[in-house]
């Protein structure tokens, strides 16, 4: 908001008397014969209480972008893997946990395992970013598995994807702010009466930090995920440098640790791979938030794909190595999966190799806390452009695709912080039911997307298609028995509802698309068919609720419309009908005055049912004239003001509108117009005069 | 909703290819060169929902009333007495405990007094009541203490007046609901989580009730009235006989009796007169509500005034024989005062004449809850017949002097309830916290109307004008003396409340008054200035989206206003308005095309800012032209659908409402229009055709 950014403030209407050599310079810049450019001041708001929202808005957001200027928001890599990581990264803080804890099951011999389960999640994940990988590159619009599903599967199959997406997005808002907050409150317990409020505020604060636009998001949650990420390598290679010098500590176990159970389960036969399929499935939960880049490419610095696949790449090379990492290191230590009140592994792990409750430990501590929260920050950042793809192509409201004036999608932005700040309001903060719906979620649209890259592979034939395909197809299949082992597990505890959620976000997202199609049908323009200027007659009518500037106004303006002018009277009092006539004749000769009784008080059906009649008294073999509708309509200078008036004239206009070829003029009089007695045909007689100003409010505005 | 009251439902606009003779018949009679009066046909709603909505709302509150059925609307002295008096009369069942209860602070043998107590008070009854009688005589179109005191003392001496009412008929619907709510309650404990649910459901019902008309609502409320003043006047007349036949029965005291204080105040000097002073001031309720019928006269069968009168005369002869009668019997029969939880003194009395648990007693208990709640129902009266007296002098939005279909206030009764209601649930059921505002306002009414009848009299020179005054003097001195004490005592209890409340409403009132003034000057036109028609130049701008049939058709309204032609494209993207100019110069051949590229992604701010530049440009020497803005307007068929169009258009038009000699034209299209290619001047020719229907959303519409 400093020097030439400044919007000039305060421009009033055109001054008609300083005639100015090039008028339109102060807000266009001329372009070419009948093109101009709108500079700044253009957009300059006009009123005081516009002036005041927009000065706070510019505090609060930030000056307006120019659409030029998106190119100056987009991302470098540094800054697009914070940005876009932080939900998969910060995985890596619970997924050995929840490996462990399926393990234990056989007994603490069978932890050991962890580190293969580990290396089989990692192989996995390696199918799966490779894949993502392939999509970014193949799809630079973005739209991850929604696109790939749409393009090389079906239509439906890509809606499903994205419902999918959506209701995985909003979970991760609400549970992941649930959850940091329920941190907070575990620290001190005085936060706990007031841990929704403090949740909303969170919400609120990456909500703007996110309307303010990608790159002051990305300077603000750059620095926790930077510090998690190498306080981890940190604990890693001090954790190796100790076990390869065999110096592994010595840790007590703490109290809630998990004890295996009296008769384990054993680790062959078909109850063993049950068992490993479950530990798979529990660890795979450090996939989820691996597909936001693919959704988020045109956010990138071009060239987009190529930074978007490295920047994946990246991603996935240090979430392997600090998942893979933390498991190997956990175990070699010997920790104990411990129930959720206990210390997770991650913890264990940093407690032992920067001693407990050491600096370094507590400085880990508190960045493992503040990744977990802006993980909540990759949907802030993906659901509003994958929902701004799905409006581009009809299936969501328009609005979703209008970038606002930080250039951001301001309509998915709070669409996603509402849905999920409700979430967490009807839920009282403890959304954790509603957890199973989410690796579902992610899992539907891993497979969709796999599964559409081998479609993918196949048709198109590129180089090295088949080794391609074999990759995508061993990633379907393993994303697919994760899917299908996470949904059983987890049916009766919740992801019943993905399959009441998903198929009605589909519907409802088909149903939005046909209406957009219905209209754009009886809207189409033939290319060829070329318009000629109008051959029709034209009637207009004006509603007369009394005799005052604004329908003297009105009346002048329906003259100078159409030759054949009615003036309509609707009124419950004979008394004041007789007055009106005598004076309207009187005073405003020329033009024809009908006078409807309306003995039920009704102001629309009695208008409608008199143009009713006109139009069946129309000659029968001339085409039907346009009817225009002239309103008087008195405007309300402040908000309160319109209490008092304009009820009437706002009704008529709803109805009116409904009716065929009809069309509704809009005469506007302001108390302080400028122009007062514009259109009374006498620029400098004034029609009001000597008349006393009667307390009576003014009869037509009510 | 029988026969030929039964609205004619689902007329279709009217088909032109049948010619009718008479076209007007269906909708309206004739009544003069024209002079049309609509019938109830032309109301019959257009649109499914609109028919629902009326069928539900016939079904809630019956078939519409015509205007002229108002007298038929009009209260037989038989429903008007129960009508407004069920809240005065309400009150014989507590005052005399609100005398026992200063009394006794005298000693139990001072209880004696309350015979003289409740006689004085009836003096002032009478007083009152003589002075309201006559204001129903002398103002006979109603409004009570507030006409009477803007007519003779000052007009802010009425809204004084008016705002002390308003206050105190919402606090009656608050206070008596939630009392009556207690009484359930207190007998089914059960019901006390619900009690606000039932307070407000109570209220919907007595809402309803009023909407459906005054004399359904009567027929309601006019039995238990009646019942009340039957029993209770067979109680007194019971009671009498036992006393003269000397058969007075003993009663146990109840448990929760007040016992006289250890130290007795004497009922002599200063301490006596101040106690007295205090009785008199306690029961002194039983005259709360005496005002409503002065309030309410148009509400009476003619002669309007006359019958008001004497249901006045009757209402307070009925309520002083209660009133008295029951002190009087309670003296004698040795009842005590009890405490909140004890039986008040009429249930005293009641049960030692009909027998303590007799089904008489019962019946009576019953019918005394009842009344109290139906207190309520004089507050639905008599609030928004005030409220339309004084929205007519413009002190109030207009719509509360409004009728609705069924010829009630509808605005004033819906404000009340839902502020009632708010009221009961921000105090959560227990308002009794505000009762002492209640009389307060009550007496600074009586107080106002009598020293404007005072000030009548002096004036008026009626015959019997000098002891008329007196009479109304002595009411003045009375209440005067009964405000001060009791908003002394009840000071600190809530009655400065009053203080800040009722200035408060009186300058809402002045300010809402100085508008519409405001408002009616500006718009004022000079009786004797005759309007010529119209002189000035036009120019027609059509905000142009794309190339679409609501276009076409907007394109071709604008050529047919003016001559002077603009079609202007506000774009962000440079690429889509290359295509639509080499469109547009193809198929609208001779209409101006103006683009201008936003690169703020704004709408309204360039537009605004190019009519300005127009504007700027016009020769100075020449009168300004009326520029007509053309908005091209996709009519969403349902509700649900103007979530996904018209958001731009609605905005366009709140802007330009605002701009000087600007008029909006709104060019609806429909998608079921049967005329869709009206406009199109080729209207057999479809200008749709074979271009297929996209998927894309129409370009317009977001």
């Amino acid at each position: 908001m400093i020097g030439g950014r400044r919007p000039i403030q305060g421009r009033k209407p055109a001054d008609r008397r300083v005639r100015v050599e090039r008028p339109h310079s102060a807000y266009f810049r001329y372009s070419g014969p009948g093109q101009l450019v709108a500079k700044p001041a253009a957009s300059t708001p006009r009123t005081g209480l516009d002036r005041t929202v927009q000065r706070w808005k510019a505090w609060l957001l930030g000056r307006p972008l120019a659409s030029e200027e998106e190119i100056g928001e987009r991302l470098p890599k540094k800054l697009a893997l914070p940005i876009f990581s932080s939900d998969a990264i910060s995985s890596s803080a619970y997924a050995t946990d929840e490996i462990l804890r399926v393990l234990v099951l056989a007994g603490s011999a069978a932890l050991f395992i962890s580190i293969d389960v580990a290396i089989a999640i990692a192989v996995l994940l390696t199918v799966v970013s490779l894949s993502y990988r392939q999509v970014c590159r193949a799809y630079p619009s973005g739209g991850g598995a929604y696109v790939v599903a749409r393009e090389n599967l079906s239509q439906t199959a890509g809606l499903i994807a994205a419902a999918a997406l959506f209701i995985d997005y909003m979970m991760t808002v609400a549970v992941s702010t649930a959850s940091a907050v329920s941190q907070a409150y575990s620290v001190w317990p005085q936060l706990y009466d007031i841990r929704i409020e403090i949740a909303i505020v969170s919400i609120a604060l990456i909500t703007v930090a996110n309307l303010r636009g990608l790159r002051e998001a990305g300077n603000i949650f750059a620095m926790p995920t930077y510090l998690f990420v190498g306080m981890a390598l940190l604990m890693i290679g001090l954790g190796l440098s100790h076990i390869i010098g065999g110096t592994v500590p010595q840790l007590p176990d703490p109290a809630e640790v998990i004890k295996p159970p009296q008769t384990l389960e054993p680790l062959v036969g078909i109850t063993g791979l049950i068992l490993l399929l479950r530990a798979f499935a529990g660890g795979a939960v450090a996939l989820t938030g691996v597909e936001a880049i693919a959704n988020g490419v045109p956010a990138f610095k071009p060239p987009e794909s190529k930074n978007a696949g490295n920047t994946m790449t990246m991603m996935a090379i240090l979430l392997g190595i600090l998942f893979v990492g933390i498991t190997f290191v956990g175990n070699r230590f010997g920790i104990q999966p411990t129930t959720e009140a206990g210390p997770t592994a991650i913890a264990q792990v940093s407690s032992s190799v920067f001693g407990a409750g050491s600096p370094l430990f507590v400085l880990f501590q508190i960045s493992t806390a503040l990744i977990l929260f802006l993980a909540v920050n990759t949907s802030f950042n993906a659901f509003p452009r994958l929902a701004a793809i799905l409006a581009e192509d009809g299936f969501m409201p328009r609005q979703f695709s209008l970038r606002g004036d930080r250039l951001a999608f301001s309509w998915g932005i709070v669409v996603l912080a509402v849905v999920a700040a409700l979430l967490l309001v009807a839920f009282q903060g403890d959304v954790h039911l509603l957890i199973p719906l989410y690796s579902v979620g992610v899992f539907v649209c891993f497979t969709l997307s796999q599964v559409g890259m081998v479609r993918h592979w196949i048709s198109s034939k590129e180089s090295g298609w088949q080794w391609r395909m074999v990759v995508n197809g061993l990633g379907a299949v393993l994303t697919f028995v994760v899917l299908i082992v996470v949904a059983s597990i987890k049916f009766a505890a919740g992801a019943y509802l993905v399959i009441i959620l998903i198929p009605t976000l589909v519907m409802l997202m088909m149903f939005i698309q046909r209406q957009y199609q219905a209209s754009a049908k009886a809207l189409a323009v033939r290319p060829d068919f070329v318009v000629r200027p109008p051959a029709r007659e034209e009637r207009a009518i004006v509603t007369v609720p009394t005799i005052n500037r604004a329908v003297v106004r009105a009346v002048n303006v329906a003259r100078s419309i159409a030759d054949d002018v009615i003036a309509v009277y609707i009124s419950d009092n004979p008394e004041a009908s007789r007055e009106l006539r005598e004076r309207w004749e009187r005073q405003i000769p020329g033009v024809q005055l009908v006078i409807v009784e309306s003995p039920y008080r009704a102001l629309a059906g009695p208008l409608m049912a008199y143009l009713d009649v006109l139009d069946r008294a129309w000659p029968p073999d001339k085409p039907e004239p346009v009817t225009f509708v002239v309103v008087p309509e008195y405007v309300a200078l402040h908000w309160w003001e319109r209490i008092l008036y304009n009820q009437s004239s706002r009704r008529l206009r709803a109805v009116l509108l409904g009716r065929p070829h009809t069309v509704v003029v809009d005469v506007p009089y302001r108390r302080d117009d400028p122009d007062r007695f514009h259109y009374d045909n006498e620029p400098h007689a004034d029609p009001g005069g000597p008349e006393p100003a009667s307390s009576e409010p003014p009869a037509n505005e009510s």
